[in-house]
């Protein structure tokens, strides 16, 4: 879509852009360097707190970290404004996988803002957004799947909503939905209906019943998946024709990082094909982390997908559909796609995940995941009480610290923190530690300390019982 | 925020960082200064289409218009990758009001490319939103509001949906919302409801009532107001307690571009306020466009100011609430803010609404209005079967083609477009036409070269009835 | 269904019977004749007071008025417990419209209590349900009304359960109602969403959105009729296939005994013809009472006529329906038809009015309301600022007191009850006093007596303003 | 509540009366005790056939069995319009406890008729209805229950909307319900949501969401116990304060007559206690049937019942709950509580109950289970292809026919019905065929004669496999 006629193209050919980006690339690169892990600085202490304050009041509510970023970050480093530098294990629930300040990703970043426009939306958008819908159909279709149709948006929530926008419209007459127990699907009115937390949505009218489908349990496969199969079959016969899909993480994000083999899966779709409910995979966290692109592409469920959702490491959301499913004109649009940055970031992320080598059983991630599992397991060996697998899948990493308590995943949160490990928590029953590593830079040795910094913790006395 | 310590800083102190901007800039005056308003180029005609084509197939929709921007633009003129140069006078519906390729905003973009991250959300973000999430509740309150809480998301939808999250939680056990009719509030589940548009919830389960209230009617002013107040009224003694709020925008957004005066407000939101319903202002296209920053501001209403949204034109969006509204930790939460490149722009767009001289019966938005409406009114004189006022206000420009049939508009915005005018349209009977100009930048003369293409357009021959 | 080889047919044909019912009937007429209008008895007082606390103990509430009939009665007049004898105009809303004890109906009822059963049911019940159901249908139908099928049941709630259950199913997929505004449909969960009464569902989760539309407007004819229509179209237009039907009462009864012109019926309901939205006339009120049968009879909307349900008067309640909209088995089906005596009753009371000369401009109810109007008029002419009509229509007779506030109209009902007449209120804005007396056997004498009644309280002091 | 003052005891004490009361004692003792078992009468059949047609005709569906009765019976036996007479072995779904035309309940129902009204309501009523109310009052409570108040309707389905109205008003925005998989609650808009029978509201929108939860299992009594408190528990942590009430059979009734254990009831009696969810019992079906009046006597969960629904046998049907759950006047009314010949009646069932010996380990109730279930085991043990139990509780006797199918089961179900036994099917998986025959009258020449008739056609040859 590059023609030398057009002024947008002179523009970018223009030799200043070249110079000033080779300007900007050595600045960052040498700055970035100077960054080592480190506590924050005391002099900073003050305002820092005042600002923590400050934002807390203007939320209403105080943030969840004492985090405030400064801007620099080199890879899983990150500088807070209070000068200290920490591993970054969570990169915004797994949405910063280049890493901070990615210095590959800083040229393609130049011409988004030397663009016209800083956001694009739906009535009018550059030609980015049609290369990066065109990227991420190719990509969802490589192994099979029928997913013709893809449309972008500004975050996970919306392309969740723009899914059930498409599957109630094609289910007409329907008012249900289907869902694992422990779910996350957003948090708007609908989407927090679906995810279920109580807490993500007290005083909100629940107004779109969710019939919840016990998940699959590695300790007693048969047995869990019948129970599946029974329940979502129980539903289907008490509710004819009601649901408008079932909604499903193939790898349980916020309830914990479990899957389930391939069987499992298709046993239940299926039974949902049977019964023409549509088979929806939100991959909006499990995006880009497992063995494949899609998880559904490592689960081999490609003939499955009939709607599928991207987000968080995509940058740019975007929600697939079988071409069964499209809906009439009018239904999906908005003001917002996103940034021209994070559309062209988009690109480049897809565009990595395509050339380098991070898929497969040798791929990047795989290696990652098996460092990763190897300092844990070792750590369980030496106190089997402090830790416990399983250990997530690909670039989702967890573990179950200490008994397993919610309380429990809570202080061993706050203290990788203090001690330079920004993580996360999952699940519930038990309450597990979540890692989404910057998986696109990270590299072994960022890996060996961070588990070094995670055993210190693990076998520090504070948590001696 | 701004420590010599921080690594960060250094960076931005950086020589380099400097010496890149000038190149940039000075690359991208030279270049669009060469934007001249012209068709599209011959040559690029085929291929342009077939980009088209292939969107439409990956979206499973045609865009509205045959537009893909090039990323080259300057003010009102934006380039198409098919080698036009349109004025652009709806601005993606408002949003970019500092017009394509703002020579100002490059040297503000360039530090948010440097940051560490591209996207920012609500568990990691940077210091950029807290001082954007300061500007603005110090706006918000400049003339009196208690608007104490402001809680940034990505899009107008989401700042909506987290306003009705903040009511819902509120009004605990309410389960209704009041609306005016013709309201426009999103596209989601939820804003979708509330949107009085059937032809974009087709298939969809209505699951929340949205009791409608008609709006003020300039040709009835008693009797509008008392339609109004007693409609309300009927409803508050219908279903007692179960209102989350009301919301409104002060000036009818997609619904027209008409407004009310503040005793018809006043009125409302005393009735409102009798029964303890909030009243929530949907700025998110009024927002920065009035005579006002806030049309609430325009009209004395920020003690009623219970629930406040603003977007578009703000590139970040937000929902601003009374202290007595605060949730609960554990509502308010989302991946994505939005990228930091919109937060930069965000903050250099509030800076400027507030130090240019833009608002105020001499700002410059009265100026731009007035020049509109005197050209409008030359061609209704001309012809008053071709165009009919009211005109809007502020920088929402309407006006009513023809005879107000919806084919009309169509047809009139089509022939615009085609003349080398972006416009929009708003309301149904009459159907009208509407810009939205970026109105940062826009020049006098820009006014006059876009008034005379709607007046050749709506004077032409294909007109004549 | 009488074979003579029928042991039920030898039982009733047995002499005995015929002895035993000369001998009940000789007995209650004797007896009954001594019934004339009293006050209570001073020895009863105190017993009576207790058993009203009991009663107010055991149901939680106590009764609206301090009524616990005696068991005897002749015509309107009725003995209580506390040895009074009152004019019944109520008639427990309309039920007893053949007068209390009415000597023709003791020998129907005698088969009743030697029948097998005490109540009957769906899924065994005897040839008189069989009788009854083709009574009503061909009553409802004989002035060209299309009501194939009727289903009985024991409540006008469930009636009407029963006809949005038939509704709903015929248009799939519809989850609203149109309804005039004030109506009134019963107090189940769903018809009391209907009923337009706040107090009726406090703290009832609120589950199918009603759509209310204002009734005509004798004041306003064109205007109101314009607005109904206008009203109408709009909730089709935002809310298209979603309405199950239009309930309506042809004459407004709890808001207050208003009706309309048939052209107002006819506009209404050939819009909804035109989109497919069923008419529902709730005739449970207005059974019996207007100048036909049915009010949709007298207003000559029978080719309208989609649903209809009666009730009241009829003692046992039933659900008319069109072939087109006959569900699939299985959506109708009860326990309880009602009870035996019910049954008999209600065929001997339709026998009546089919037989008897009620019906028509000259007919009985045409007199009976002529002559309560002369006494109303003619007290208004006395006293303008105590009573105002307009004063209902046939059967249902209507004034507004004093100045028509519910206070007022609540003073007067009580005072009406201590002066021996047993009458309710009905409507607000204003609020009014209604009389549904017993028109099967009222006289003329009875009248003149209610009415001096009337106009001595309306004039008496305690209302002086 | 009798004065010889009041002209209704006048009447009711006049010897004609008494005799006119002998007469017909006489006739109806007569003529019934000609009534044997038999097949319909050849004359008949040509009629009988015309009056079925007629009525599936008008009521749009054909009845489930040829079923008309002619109004003559004797105990458990029937006449039909066609000359037959049957075992009726479900009584209207267990509603003529009492047997057909018995002859000590026709002495009650003459003065009902000689009554001055046939059905009474709320507005209106006779004293009859306060002394059931004081009778069912004092039933409840009599082992310690504190169900203090009581309101009278005219059906099952009506009792539970007015428990359901109250739980709703108790439990201020709650707006789901807890019941039991395979519920059956009514008909009605909100019953029928909450019975587990998709086929019984087809097409109905679903607007109350029902948690369901699995019932006790007595083939894994413990495991089964957990899962009903477990799944319990999730829903109310899933949706906190949002049940209005857990409603409960005690005895499966449409689901097949299963019972569970005191320890179970009260387990899971206690948690909802703990989280302050009312426990209702529907007794509609149980009620009079299990070994005490109520089934929650006879498990001695007398201090856990907050709301209480009786019906079918009771001919009134009732709602009972606690003072705490008392509504606000204006809650609880309707036009018809039933009609005076049933209040009549029920105050004579609720005598029998009391003064005879139905209840405990050696009462009427007992005697004939364990009679029916000693003819059903022989027959089992001949044939333990034919015939398998368990057979129910009390006077709710069941049996699962052949293999337990649909199939199996309607096809033994008709095959009883030609050979002279009513009865109907219950739950599925298996289905089931039960009996709710006429315990109040049912002698044991009566069980054996049905029996027998039961083993010939289990035996007989169109049921070998």
């Amino acid at each position: 879509m590059d023609s030398p006629s057009l002024i947008s193209q002179q523009l970018l050919s223009d030799p200043r852009v070249a110079e000033a980006t080779k300007l900007l690339s050595a600045a960052l690169a040498e700055h970035s360097t100077r960054l080592v892990a480190r506590g924050p600085s005391a002099e900073l202490a003050e305002p820092y707190q005042k600002w923590l304050d400050t934002f807390a009041e203007l939320r209403g509510n105080p943030l969840f970290f004492p985090y405030l970023g400064s801007g620099a970050g080199r890879g899983a480093l990150v500088e807070l404004a209070d000068g200290s530098v920490k591993y970054d294990m969570i990169t915004g629930i797994g949405v910063h996988a280049m890493g901070h300040a990615n210095p590959e990703l800083l040229p393609e970043l130049i011409p988004a803002v030397l663009s016209d426009t800083v956001m694009q939306g739906n009535l009018q958008q550059n030609t980015e957004s049609l290369l990066l819908t065109q990227q991420l159909v190719t990509l969802a279709n490589r192994n099979g799947a029928s997913l013709e149709h893809c449309f972008l948006s500004s975050s996970g929530a919306m392309a969740n909503e723009n899914a059930f926008k498409v599957l109630f419209q094609h289910r007409i007459g329907s008012s249900r939905v289907l869902a694992f127990e422990n779910a996350f699907a957003g948090r708007t009115h609908l989407t927090g209906q679906v995810t279920d937390r109580p807490k993500n949505r007290v005083g909100q009218p629940l107004t779109v019943p969710v019939d919840y489908v016990p998940f699959y349990d590695a300790g007693r496969p048969d047995e869990s998946t019948q129970s599946t199969l029974q329940t979502v079959e129980r539903y289907l016969i008490r509710y004819p024709d009601s649901h408008c899909g079932f909604i499903m993480e193939l790898v349980q994000g916020e309830g914990g990082y479990y899957s389930a083999p391939r069987e499992y899966f298709v046993a239940l779709c299926e039974l949902l094909k049977k019964h023409g409910v549509p088979a929806f995979f939100d991959e909006i966290q499990t995006f880009g982390r497992t063995y494949s692109p899609f998880a559904f592409q490592m689960l081999e469920l490609d003939e499955y997908a009939d709607v599928v959702t991207v987000g968080k490491m995509s940058q740019i959301c975007a929600t697939f559909f079988r071409k069964e499913l499209n809906p009439k004109p009018g239904l999906l649009s908005q003001t917002f796609t996103s940034s021209t940055t994070a559309i062209v970031a988009a690109t480049w992320i897809l565009r990595k995940l395509l050339e380098g080598n991070y898929y497969g059983p040798q791929g990047r991630i795989a290696q990652i995941h098996s460092k990763f599992v190897s300092r844990l397991e070792a750590i369980r060996k030496t106190a089997p009480d402090r830790i416990s697998g399983p250990w997530g899948i690909g670039g989702m990493i967890a573990f179950t610290p200490l008994d397993g308590s919610a309380e429990a995943a809570k202080k061993v949160l706050h203290a990788l923190y203090e001690a330079g490990i920004i993580a996360f928590v999952a699940g519930a029953g038990p309450a597990r530690i979540r890692f989404l590593p910057p998986f696109l830079s990270l590299t072994d040795d960022e890996i060996e300390r961070v588990c070094d910094i995670v055993e210190s913790v693990l076998l520090s006395e504070q948590f001696n019982s």
